[in-house]
């Protein structure tokens, strides 16, 4: 069963997301239409790219339109993957899509026109959901596109953890709603550096620290304390039992981060 | 014509929104999905349950998928409860279901095992979406957990407005983004009070007091000015004829609110 | 293949978008349904009448819900407007419409009873949305309201630029999340006013002025510099090369703003 999927930095309910799901519904009617989500970071390629990899697999055989673009207008180039199960990932080639695309198991990959003379500044309605209609109809990739090297696509620049004994540095990856704070290291990174379920971590951010317990579940500490706990994407992050890590912390995007095993001295 | 519902306190087009569309999209494919309401004031479980009771009377017979959930990772339980028409209600056992479940005639339930070894703070995606997929293309209730009593269902601890010959004494239960005022309180509150169409009413908030006309709706009264009404919800609320009736009054969720016969001192 | 769509000044996912698609889904259940635009400026008619106009022109056909309705509650008519293609507008007759029934060449019209006894604040679910599901399953333009001349509806009142050799004075008609800021002018206009691309133009606006370059796409102009271009709905519009236009000018909707040929001599 056929299915069109949004990821974008557009606001949400925005009618630039409007105007995706009315090309998709106009040029290919009665095809289910869903939105992975909306209201990224503007811009922020790096943190998109992970959402759309993990949400990406929800729907294997999906066709896929990510739009994080903030190179709209320049020379960047756009593309369409082939992913298993028949699906696609359709965007701007800067590296949002290459992370979705392993994890999808991308075989090919095309290069797209640009969009001609009209406007030239909303690939998303004028190019990437036309080609969306096209292929979750059952065009070919390469009638959509010239077909390019996978390798040639752009990776994301995501921050490495530096690992050590007993410590993790890293980086702020995204604050949600509730003031999570996700981090660009994964639960292998904390088993790297021999943290272990129930120890103490020091959390070391600039001008402030704080102690976490390392746990599975908000309910694993007291009320208003904090736990570094691997999150329900797969991240290490940081989280308070009934209230907001990012506040008592006051982390923000990009914000260095280092995890010692041991107790904040404050 | 099967339906699957979702109501949370998630961000709108968050990803986690997108999460429940994909599971119900990849396990019941072609079933219709609608968004009842997002973003709900996070953690609020009272006044989530208010909107669920009076949104899910709207598509009776569906299956809905409800999350406000502050005690996840807690062991509170999660319950599935069947309603009337086929339909059922999902989600934790917090208070938030039992007025939906009040209102479309539940009959019986079943609480919902734990996720398992996976991720342990997404039980939206990983608990409550997968049983409405299963329960929306037929499932038993019974198939999917054990059966529990009704009466030990968590009810929701709303404020009881305080009714005297004149006056209401109740709380803001919530406020809309055009200001709106909503208050614990219904229109046979007002009755009861007997307060009647047209009477001039004083109210009074912490710090500051203000009249407001008993009418039905905002042209009644003149522009800036304010009105107490039944809302579209049936609850009693303030508002403003071409104002903000919370910036009037400095409203914020859960203050105390008492309504009088007559007209403000100030 | 029918389809019903929404465009409303609702908050994204709020319970008064749900309740649209709920009557939808209950009435005319197995419809397309779709969300052209929700979360517009609160009771800007102007601004949404724009939105409409252009985000109805991708789905002729559509059966469109809108509600910006600042004068629900007085006595301003509903009304439904027959579009070609067997499509619909449905609003209150405030301006909202009109410009989205010429684009669509709207034939007739008719005038939609008041909601009765119930509840009166509400019209999108209690008025609207069920005429819009009687029609899209199929019934006639004059089952559902009394005939009106389509001369009567009500036009918004929208500023025209003022255009003469080198200069077009205009206002701002709205700014996006990433700080374009959108002209009430058009590419018509700057044409009318000789503005030729590649020039640069001095744009001056309250207590401030700046210069921008008159350029087709952002790649054009130097990064952190301004440019005046037609954006991607075929307004003028003032954007940046990686940076927020609207901060740079100091932007707010309605404010005046006077494009002339030259430089700003700050």
């Amino acid at each position: 069963m056929p299915l069109a999927a949004f990821l974008t930095d557009y606001g949400p309910a925005s009618e630039h997301v409007g105007a995706l799901h009315a090309v998709l519904a106009r040029d290919a009617p009665g095809v289910e239409r869903i939105d992975l989500a909306h209201d990224l970071p503007a811009g922020d390629i790096r943190f998109a790219a992970l959402v759309l990899e993990r949400t990406a697999r929800l729907v294997p055989g999906a066709v896929v339109v990510a739009v994080v673009d903030p190179g709209v207008g320049t020379p960047r180039r756009g593309v369409a993957i082939g992913t298993k199960g028949g699906g696609a990932l359709i965007g701007p080639d800067n590296g949002l899509l290459a992370l979705a695309a392993d994890s999808l198991e991308a075989k090919r990959a095309v290069a797209l026109g640009a969009p001609g003379d009209g406007p030239a500044t909303f690939h998303g309605r004028d190019v990437f959901a036309p080609v969306a209609a096209r292929l979750v109809i059952g065009a070919d990739l390469e009638q959509v596109g010239e077909p390019i090297d996978l390798s040639s696509l752009v990776r994301p620049d995501l921050p490495r953890p530096l690992v050590a004994e007993g410590s993790v540095t890293t980086r702020v990856a995204g604050i949600d709603r509730f003031g999570n704070v996700a981090l660009h290291a994964s639960g292998a990174d904390l088993s790297a550096a021999a943290l272990a379920p129930g120890e103490k971590i020091r959390i070391v951010v600039p001008e402030r620290e704080a102690t976490a317990t390392l746990a599975r579940v908000f309910g694993d500490v007291p009320e208003g304390e904090l736990l570094l706990h691997i999150d329900s994407h797969g991240m290490a992050a940081i989280a308070a039992n009934g209230a907001s890590a990012s506040e008592l912390l006051g982390a923000v995007p990009d914000m260095p981060v280092q995890l010692r095993r041991g107790t904040s001295e404050n």
